[in-house]
């Protein structure tokens, strides 16, 4: 099934024509392969503007591999990472990282998809005493799953929490854009600066077409990284086309354009959908992400038409999200759809 | 270094027009992620036409992926897997075979590239002792890291020797068009029809940009695999861009007429190099891949205007790697320079 | 420090005299190693007697191994296991599941360490969907963490609800031994004839000194297990001293003599407590364990002369073993203290 | 079949008296579990006489168990283990480094199953390259599984070696005991005062009931180890029979008195069987071990009344292993059947 547009996810979008064009351009001649290009140099000299200069990263060729990769070089095998329990890499990784690190995942129950200090505390038992899994790292999402977003200070609290106990923060930033952009910050006071460690920086979701980062902002973190990407089977050969794509990302605002634009449609969709009596929205609309409970009866019907994912059988708890290329045409046309179906 | 062009390796090559062209052109509106969309059915549609209508395919990112996740559905932990000292799963991966599907891998010694049944059996003891990893898989690489070709034949008798001994053959085929071509066969005529039940089809290599696909010749062999794919960190969410350009190469003949240049142009190299009194090319140049033993004090000069890599210092044998893109003036310009150097 | 008796732990106990009787008796010349000595033979008959003729039995070295070696057989890496959160697999074994097998833990909350349906149900979604770790087998441990008995019916509406979804009910068995003694039935009673596809069947908990055995009573689920066992680094050499064991165990109902004591001492320890006002017995006792809130200022006092571990530190809520050699004047002299100490 | 005595393996035999009784008179009463106990804490005593005050010793249940943990403290996943092809590791694990650890072993061939910086110079390359497994540890066996002996001299240069590049030097000590009783000097001289880092010293083919030791001399590598142990399921919980055993044998030179004996043995074995004309010694009896070429058609028929190894079928070379308690008469009983058969 081809589609216009859909409500299901912002990586059913496709790529902003300035990645795109990046791409193009730099497909010029040889290059030598595996990062040790131009390119590479010049996205890393990107992120380092964006990000601070004592940066250490790293491109991968997904989400999941930022996540896994990453928390592997801050957990060992004994170890335990602690995340909510909506956290993709808890839910949506099909278990990669038991698998590939070996270590344990514990849950944080959060309503809202953000970790509290309170939930974390109560996993911080057992410490030294070598039947346990040892908590070692905790990951955040920002913004989480839930399309809610953490405030710097909110993350700055957790950070020195975590850091007192010789731990690790971890965020998982596949949507960090859009949680700068609708907190109004640049993306370091969101990351770097407020204490995080470890960082998956995502573009796909936000209009590249493959290639996610790995930012280590303490340099212990990445030692002997480069090992683990390629053991990972992360490591691209023709690097220059991810980094091309970060380049233009990262050039001119691309990164705050898209993501800025997403969250405005996320947005209007609620603002709108809040006037239909029958429809609850049932998080903020911080981000790019709107959660409603849609009366069960008209959720089949609205998917004939609009392709979404139903979040919670059971309280008939839908997700839509919107992405760079979202017009206001389409929430207005899947609006108007709605109220006609929810009467 | 930006780099016109070099003799170092095919992917540091650059991505075929038409390939490009089928990526931009599948930069239209939304699909569905995750590989439900039209795109990859129309490249699955065009793997069958190549390789039979039975096969399972997967895509994947990278040429390690392929290969590791695709033994992972072949061998258990406890099983090893027999492959060339040369083999790029043996010496290119980082261990990844080891880590990711935890079992052991087996040396064949190989002057050539090629693993014979001779050396196969050399391992085959201790079958059924629980002391000793099962030998369960043996892999090859068509065409070989050396360059070299296995003849249709030579893949039949080892498959059947392997299948006589419910063992399983695993082709990494990063180059499977280059051996196609030089062949003078078709992609399943040297794979699934002379035995091979698990393929590594790459694309990278020879003109695309990324993504390769794993080929199951035999369906019990695929089960599970979409987990294992997701869980290994290889699911990539906007597929259709990698199934675009599969569907380009599988067009009239992309493979093969990149493929087929890239060999014109070594072949073209080792006639002119034969040329120098004191070059001596190593090994039969059957696909893109030229090894020459070089005065070792000529190569550092050599290298300060083309990149290449030194195959074994002590002998000072060197590899030259051509790709669809090599222009006869390259190749010629090349050895008017070695000619200058060598004397 | 060396201690005369404690309500720390069954392991904290000795080995019974008939079991380190039939060790001494082993020791007769040489035996064939790693399990083909006539010893091992009469144990896996002994096990067959009590279990039934069609099982497969290994022995391992300890508790551990035996949950996650045969929870190996049934989970795949991409599978999940699903679990009270009290369980051993997940609270007590340093995150050895995960490591091990890489698959996924989920954890059932549980106030008494039993099992629900209801429990099992809320993880079963995402099934078929490759970004889920797939839920696969249900273990439950019996007698529990908490000391409460499953009855033969309740366990088989688990193995019911579980092998209608084509998932696998295994079972730590570390105190079946005092399960089935609680109960009144025999050992396969509570296992083999209510659904229980794997087993650990512990002894060291219960008077022996070493090795445990995992039995499949599902032959589907042991295959190529011997090669798991060695790989796992539990395969013994000197098997016929476990085997020994075993035989003792299985013998003039030394399993049951001991557990039923055990039983019996922690029923008469409860009775006792429950009559000093200031302790609340927090779990029902039915097995060798007695959980119970203590005020918070007395632990320390009790610790002083009696090992015993705090279970919550928030609830003052404490854990008392008692095993095979608790002595009747052990139990009185201890709550005689207590209720010194408690006033 | 119950066998009165064999030539098959020293874990054929059974458990020296001594250590047998310390077993016995270690059974009495209750000791807190998991080693914190005052046998562990003489045993420790014990091997710190042995080996040195600065050692971090651990016991584990099993010889692989004590490689594997051990090495996995020095070898990360992208690490490589260098060993002699006839390594136990190697060949005898059933795969088990690679799983557990996730790194590669490369094997370096060897006649008499000892390695030599040659060997290890071999797999030097590709040092800093990210395609290439890191080498990281070289691991020897002392005695080596051909029965023969390091001197002082050859472990310290290959230390030596080791520690100049970085890497770190393990020791499978299974026959440790064998080893210094062959050279004449104590337990320390011939592991950690020329080099060893990381020993597996092994008491069970020496007279012991199960138990092995780690003992880390760097205590750089002994990090965290309580936690790989127990997640390893390697951490016995009634540890004071392990460590009783421990303390007789570290105890008026029981692995000494046994160790000899067995080497003493190996010798009359050897010195008689070269008597008989067509029976060829293959390697230095330098421990307890011989190893020769039989012909043939004798094999089977002096298999049909002693039970042993044959090595290597296409060479008709056998392995005889002598142990604590092979007595004179065995032997001469032995080679006198040998000579009827073999004329």
């Amino acid at each position: 099934m081809k589609i216009r547009t859909s409500f299901a996810s912002d990586n059913n979008s496709g790529v902003h024509p300035e990645a795109l064009q990046a791409i193009c351009a730099a497909n010029d001649g040889h290059t030598i392969a595996y990062g040790n290009d131009p390119y590479t140099e010049t996205a890393i000299e990107k992120l380092k503007e964006h990000f601070g200069k004592s940066i250490d990263a790293y491109f991968v060729f997904a989400g999941t591999a930022a996540n896994v990769l990453g928390l592997r070089q801050a957990a060992d095998t004994f170890h335990s990472v602690l995340c909510a329990d909506s956290a993709h890499i808890y839910v949506d990784e099909c278990g990669a990282p038991e698998q590939y690190i070996g270590c344990k995942l514990l849950p944080i129950h959060s309503r809202d998809g953000k970790v509290s200090v309170e939930g974390i505390q109560k996993h911080l038992h057992g410490i030294g005493f070598e039947h346990h899994s040892q908590p070692r790292v905790v990951s955040i999402t920002q913004a989480t799953e839930y399309g809610t977003v953490y405030s710097p200070e909110e993350i700055k609290t957790i950070a020195d929490f975590v850091h007192e106990r010789d731990m690790v923060l971890h965020m998982d930033g596949a949507r960090l854009s859009n949680a700068a952009a609708s907190l109004g910050v640049n993306l370091r006071q969101t990351s770097a600066d407020v204490g995080v460690d470890i960082l998956s920086f995502g573009g796909t979701k936000n209009g590249l077409m493959f290639g996610e980062c790995i930012l280590f902002f303490n340099k212990k973190l990445s030692q002997h990284f480069k090992y683990i990407r390629k053991q990972g089977m992360q490591l691209y050969s023709k690097m220059r086309y991810i980094a091309a794509q970060y380049i233009s990302f990262l050039t001119d605002d691309l990164w705050l354009r898209n993501a800025r634009h997403a969250n405005e449609m996320a947005l209007l969709l609620a603002e709108e959908v809040e006037k239909i009596p029958k429809i609850i929205i049932t998080q903020k609309v911080q981000a790019n992400a709107v959660f409603a409970i849609v009366p069960a009866e008209a959720i089949p019907l609205l998917q004939k038409k609009y392709f979404f994912y139903v979040w919670n059988e059971k309280t008939s708890e839908v997700r839509w999200m919107t992405s760079f290329d979202t017009q206001e045409e389409d929430v207005r046309d899947f609006v108007d759809f709605m109220r006609q179906i929810v009467k």
